[in-house]
């Protein structure tokens, strides 16, 4: 354990933590960790790192004791111990204030229909009558049942196609948020970074495919974008950025309809999946950018440095020896990047990541394809 | 501590082991590391390290016990030692037969000169009258004398320019290499990497210009190499990488003479300093093949991603803190590449370096240029 101050301490050990740790090496900032457990991902490569919970206060104290700001690898950690920290004169960046609208889907929602920032028709039900009448007021079903609070990856989020079906998120006992299903033709995702300064940088909007509610695959930049709406995806993660007062990257998960409109599906105020592409695609990962910007320091370049990336989420599949795999899937393309997790394979389980850049799209993608294809289950169709 | 099997374990904690491990974590590979100490540059950022001295055969044993295999950040350890673990059954990458060739100069020199590879003439002189007789042998007055083993970034090497000049080398009791002073017109770098299965695969060759013995800067690729000189660079660095077997990277210090020869000055078999533009430079780092060889994983590619790119390392001077000083150089130039070392600022000491990357030459050399006179003085001429 080395005895220096550290620069940033990072709530929660996995791959995003990891991450940052390679941008960390480069500009000489020191992380210190509080980790899930001693081999968790990113425990794996932070010297620095405590073993504790981070819903509890005291080993959160402990973590963030002597760092000069403090940032996260998730949303997790309860807004009253943020606050407390905060209370406490640890910089939280992004502060609890901001955070809250990435923790809680029906402030976010609020918040956002404030700041006049288009989101799907929505309303907080607690119960079977409730959620009956907004389903009238958006013109019948189907409509998207979500816990307001702790859901990601598709779970706490329900399809429900006739009265009755949103038995199972009643059953839950949480907080639920009604919304319209919207019909949207693509997912698009807002990738900028902001400084307490106010700074803001931001890349490329990327196109992001889901497969059982996760994200699977990124295309940057999104192939076909018109002008307009990617001004009015930028314009829209720019607005939310200052009027949340984000701190740090800020990644916005939109809808783009036929009809050319953007709303906004979901917020995270950390670096994210969605952004992964940029370690390999852009001048600045967002991994860099993010710590530049919790240290207010200037923030480094995002033009793309490819035509086109494309990356690939690895998911836990019939192979379980990701580094063994590593020989045959760099065989295949030796130009391909590689970024494993450091994690046990289980199902479906974010396991690592790949991409591929280039010249044209549809090699790219294949190559990205395949190779995560040899990751999760040791062939490929591609 | 994890108690994951490591992959590799790296005997000594300096900046390159440092840099191995951004790369290590992209791969998922596991380094365990042998430190000079708890708070050197890379026992900062790898968690799976023991403090323990390269010279004592029981501290290499505990390090190297349960990996793959073994590489190394320098060059220093005893060469019966790297015997002693091959023996014991530990892959030693590269291995204590090709190593050799890199701690002993005087070993080197004959052995290049058995492959055909030009050298600079030379001999290993024990008294001054053997010196003379080398003297003479080559027409007379400067020539080099150098220590066969331990010296490097300019220390163990006197050019001597009169007889008796030579007495400070010989007071060091240690064996001396004696060699014509080559009046070259610039030094080039031909950086290499090679599988134990025996592919290859080159960097452009890059201009290096010293300082005081120190490589100060590095410019990639070499500007205004003739096809001719940039070729046989490439087959000198291949033929040593083959004719000695190394695995991983070689760097080959070559001085390039007026009339268009090309001469091996110094090997490195390890990433090295010359190479440290890869890192933003080029689609496959230095840091990144080296792992991929030692683990006898295909080579990535090893094209430059930029028309040019220029490395300055920062030398310690009078700035202290250089975590302070990265907000004012990044306030200058968001753009530069910064790589701290995590070491504390001694007059020449290599604490980092700074690559800028661009179209235009002039300017790339500039921005490299400031960055590391801000880093080391706080101001710049440039």
């Amino acid at each position: 354990m080395n005895q220096q101050r550290p620069d940033i301490a990072v709530i929660g050990g996995g791959q995003l933590a990891r991450m940052m740790q390679q941008a960390a090496i480069g500009l000489g900032v020191r992380l210190r960790l509080l980790a899930e457990g001693e081999d968790v991902s990113a425990a794996q490569v932070i010297p620095d790192h405590i073993v504790g919970d981070h819903t509890d206060l005291d080993d959160l104290r402990a973590a963030v004791r002597d760092a000069r700001v403090v940032t996260f690898d998730h949303e997790h950690v309860p807004p009253p111990h943020l606050e407390a920290l905060q209370a406490e004169g640890h910089a939280c960046r992004p502060g609890p204030h901001a955070l809250i609208y990435a923790q809680d889907k029906a402030l976010m929602r609020e918040r956002l229909s404030e700041l006049d920032i288009p989101v799907p028709a929505h309303r907080v039900v607690t119960s079977a009558d409730e959620l009956d009448d907004f389903v009238e007021s958006v013109g019948g079903y189907p409509v998207v049942v979500k816990t307001t609070r702790g859901g990601y990856d598709g779970k706490g989020v329900w399809v429900v196609n006739h009265a009755g079906s949103a038995a199972e998120a009643f059953a839950t006992g949480a907080p639920l948020l009604a919304e319209e299903l919207v019909f949207f033709t693509r997912e698009l995702s807002a990738l900028v970074v902001r400084r307490p300064s106010g700074d803001i940088a931001e890349w490329p909007i990327v196109e992001s495919r889901q497969k059982d509610g996760i994200c699977k695959e990124v295309v940057a930049p999104a192939p076909d974008l018109s002008d307009a709406v990617a001004a009015s995806a930028r314009d829209i993660a720019k607005r939310i950025a200052e009027g949340l007062d984000v701190v740090g990257v800020l990644a916005v998960e939109l809808f783009e309809t036929a009809d050319g409109r953007v709303l906004v599906n979901e917020l995270a105020m950390r670096p994210h999946n969605t952004g992964h592409w940029t370690i390999d695609g852009a001048f600045t990962s967002q991994f860099e950018n993010h710590l530049r910007a919790v240290l207010d320091l200037p923030l480094g370049p995002v033009a793309p440095r490819e035509a086109w990336s494309v990356m690939v989420n690895i998911l836990g599949g019939s192979v379980e020896d990701l580094e063994a795999q590593r020989a045959e899937v760099l065989e295949r393309d030796p130009d391909i990047r590689i970024h494993l997790y450091g994690k046990s394979v289980k199902p479906g389980r974010k396991v690592g990541h790949v991409t591929a850049v280039g010249d044209f799209l549809p090699d790219v993608i294949v190559r990205a394809r395949r190779a995560a294809d040899l990751f999760e289950e040791g062939k490929s169709d591609e």
